[in-house]
C-alpha cells in the first residue's frame, strides 16, 4: 500500500535531473521501504514549465532537456514562458522541491516559490541555498507556524549530513566549535596543487575540466560558497540568527604551491576551513585558509571529500566525511529529505 | 512556554546517572531550545524503585546512590523491592527510558518494560541493547502499530549517530557495504598495544584500570558487543531481519603485539571490524579482526574512537568518527533521542 506524494520541482540542472533519475531507478525500493510514490505534477526551468496531474514522465523530461528544449517543449504538458511560481500555483502539489540556481542577491526564483509553498501548507525541500542564506528566520518561522517541513540537508555540503548531524544528533548537547570543509571546488584545487605539484591556476583549470569548478569560479575560490553554508549551519545548528555580513571571509586565491609544500614539510596542511568558535554567549564565524596538523581528520581529506567536525560538551568530538565524485550525492540528499518528510522517526 | 514530558527511567548505572546529570545541567537550554522540560516521575534500579508525580529530585538520587542505597532509599518516594515493571505501571509516564543493563539471554528487565510501555502508548528510548538484539521486529512493529517512537541511537555506538545516519541520512539510497569499529574496549586495547608496545594482557589490564573494560571483558574482547551492534544496524539500516546467529564472530584474543607491528611495517593496521557486505539480495554479516591499509579512516582511529563507514550507490562514501573519553556521550545520545521524540523534523 503506497501513498502518492504529489510534488513540484523547480530547477532542472544537474541536481533536478539527477534527482529524477534516482527516483526512477529507486522507485520500487522507495515504495517497498517507505510506502511512498513520488509523483511529479509540475516542473519548471528556464524554458517555462510543464504540468500534469497524473505525473510527468521523467524520460520525457530527459529527452526534452537533451534536445535543448526544456520542460516547456514537452508536447501536451509543456507551458512555454510560464514562470516557476505560476507553475507552482497551478500544480496542486503537496511538496515543493527547490533545485533552482542559488542567487545570493535576490534568492529568486526560489524564494518566491518557497514563500508561496509555505504559505499554502506545502512542505519544502531545498537544495537551493539562496533563500535560506538571505531569509532563514522568516522561512523557518513560516514553516513552523504552518506546521510543515522545511528541509535543506542537501545545502551543506552535497550528500554530507552536516545539518542533520548538527541539528538532530547533537540535540541537548552544547557545541563549542565547528570546523568544516564545505566547498568541494576549493578542496579539489588545494589537494591537486599539492598531490600533482601544480600551480593554483593549473589546478583551477583541471577542476574546471572535470566539472567541479565553474567557468567563473569566484563564488567558490573566494570562499563565498563555504560562507553561505556556514550561515546556514549557524542559523540551524547553533540557533544563531546569522547573515553573510557576520562572517569574516577569505578565499584561496593567494595560496601558492610553495605554501602548501612548506606546510607539508612542517607536518601540517593548509585547508579552506569554515569555522564557528564559541566566544561567551556567541560564536565567531569565519571562512579562511587554515593551517592544520597533518594528522587532523580535515587535513587528511582528499580531492573529492568534504567534511565537518563538531566539538561538543557532552557528546565528545563527532566528525563526518563524504567522498563524492560528482553532483549525484546532492540529489540523493534531496531525496532523503523528501522521504523523511513523510516517514516518522 | 514549555511542555512537561513525564518520563520513567530504568537503570541507574553510568548511563542513567550521567543522563540525569546532563538533564540537570542543560535544563534551561533544553527549555529554551526545544520548549521541553523532562520530569522524572519514576525510577528503578536493583534496590527497587521511586515514584513521584511532581518529579524526583536528581540530587536526591545522586546522594542515595552514593550512600549505596539506591533509589528505593530516598525518603518519602522510595519503594524498596518494587520491580522496574511495577514502577512503570504506576508511574504515569509518557516516555520510558531504558538504561538498564544489557542481558543477551533474556533481555530482562528491560524487555518486559519496553513491551509494557509500547503496548500502553508510551514512547521508548533505549540505551539497553538486549531487547532490540533479541526481538527487533516485534518491538519495532509494536511501536509502529501504536504510533509511538522507539529510538535507540545510543546503542550503536556511544554517542556516534550510526543508526541515525544509516536510517535517515541514507534514505532512498542503497547501501553496498558497512564497516564499523563499534566496540570501544577492543579499539582501546588494540591501539594501546601498538602505541605503547605492550602485550594483549597488559593492554587489557590498562583498559580495565581506566574503566573502559569490564572485570569480565568477554563480551567485548570476543566480539559479541560489536556483533550485537551489527545486529541492530542490520535490522534498522539494512532492513534485514537479523539475529546474532546470522553473524560470523571472532574477537581479538589471538592478536599479538607482533601481529600489529608486522602490519604497521607493511603499511597496514589490524582493527576489529563489524562488516555488512552486500551479496545479491542479502548481506554477509561478520565481526572479525581485519587488516586495513594504514590510510583507511578506520585504521587511523585512536584509543578513544569509534567509527562507521557507509558505502552507498548514490550518496558516495560517508564516514563518521567519534572521540569519546568515557560513558557520558552515550547518555547524551539518550537525551538527543528523548528530545527528538517531541521535536518535529
Amino acid at each position: 500500500m503506497t501513498r502518492d506524494v504529489r510534488y513540484a520541482l523547480i530547477g532542472l540542472g544537474n541536481i533536478g535531473r539527477n534527482l529524477l533519475d534516482i527516483i526512477i531507478h529507486r522507485q520500487e525500493a522507495i515504495a517497498a521501504d517507505y510506502g511512498l510514490r513520488f509523483v511529479l505534477v509540475g516542473a519548471a526551468d528556464s524554458s517555462g514549465a510543464a504540468l500534469s496531474a497524473d505525473g510527468l514522465d521523467g524520460a520525457d523530461i530527459r529527452d526534452s532537456k537533451q534536445a535543448g528544449l526544456g520542460v516547456a517543449g514537452i508536447s501536451g504538458v509543456g507551458r512555454p514562458g510560464m514562470s516557476a511560481l505560476e507553475m507552482l500555483e497551478s500544480a496542486g502539489a503537496e511538496l515543493l522541491v527547490d533545485a533552482s540556481p542559488t542567487n545570493l542577491q535576490t534568492g529568486e526564483p526560489g524564494l518566491s516559490c518557497q514563500r508561496w509553498a509555505l504559505q499554502h501548507g506545502l512542505h519544502v525541500v531545498a537544495a537551493n541555498k539562496g533563500p535560506l542564506v538571505l531569509h532563514y528566520q522568516e522561512l523557518t518561522e513560516q514553516a513552523h507556524r504552518q506546521g510543515v517541513r522545511l528541509s535543506f540537508s542537501g545545502t551543506v555540503a552535497g550528500g554530507l549530513p552536516t545539518v542533520n548531524i548538527g541539528v538532530r544528533d547533537l540535540a541537548g548537547s552544547g557545541v563549542t566549535r565547528i570546523e568544516g570543509i564545505f566547498n568541494g571546488t576549493t578542496n579539489y584545487i588545494l589537494s591537486c596543487m599539492l598531490e600533482d605539484e601544480v600551480s593554483y591556476d593549473e589546478a583551477l583549470r583541471g577542476a574546471q575540466r572535470v566539472g567541479i569548478a565553474e567557468a567563473d569560479p569566484t563564488l567558490d575560490v573566494d570562499g563565498w560558497d563555504a560562507a553561505n553554508k556556514l550561515v546556514i549551519i549557524a542559523n540551524s545548528v547553533l540557533r544563531r540568527p546569522t547573515t553573510l555580513s557576520d562572517l569574516e571571509v577569505e578565499g584561496i586565491r593567494k595560496i601558492r604551491l610553495a605554501d602548501l609544500q612548506a606546510a607539508q614539510k612542517a607536518g601540517q596542511a593548509i585547508k579552506l576551513l569554515a569555522v564557528a568558535e564559541r566566544q561567551g554567549d556567541d560564536y565567531a564565524l569565519s571562512v579562511r585558509p587554515t593551517t592544520l596538523p597533518a594528522d587532523h581528520i580535515l587535513a587528511r581529506t582528499g580531492r573529492w571529500d568534504m567534511a565537518v567536525v563538531y566539538y561538543t560538551d557532552y557528546m565528545g568530538v563527532i566528525s563526518a566525511v563524504i567522498e563524492e565524485k560528482g553532483p549525484v550525492p546532492t540529489s540523493a540528499a534531496v531525496l532523503r529529505d523528501m522521504i523523511n518528510v513523510y516517514v516518522a522517526g
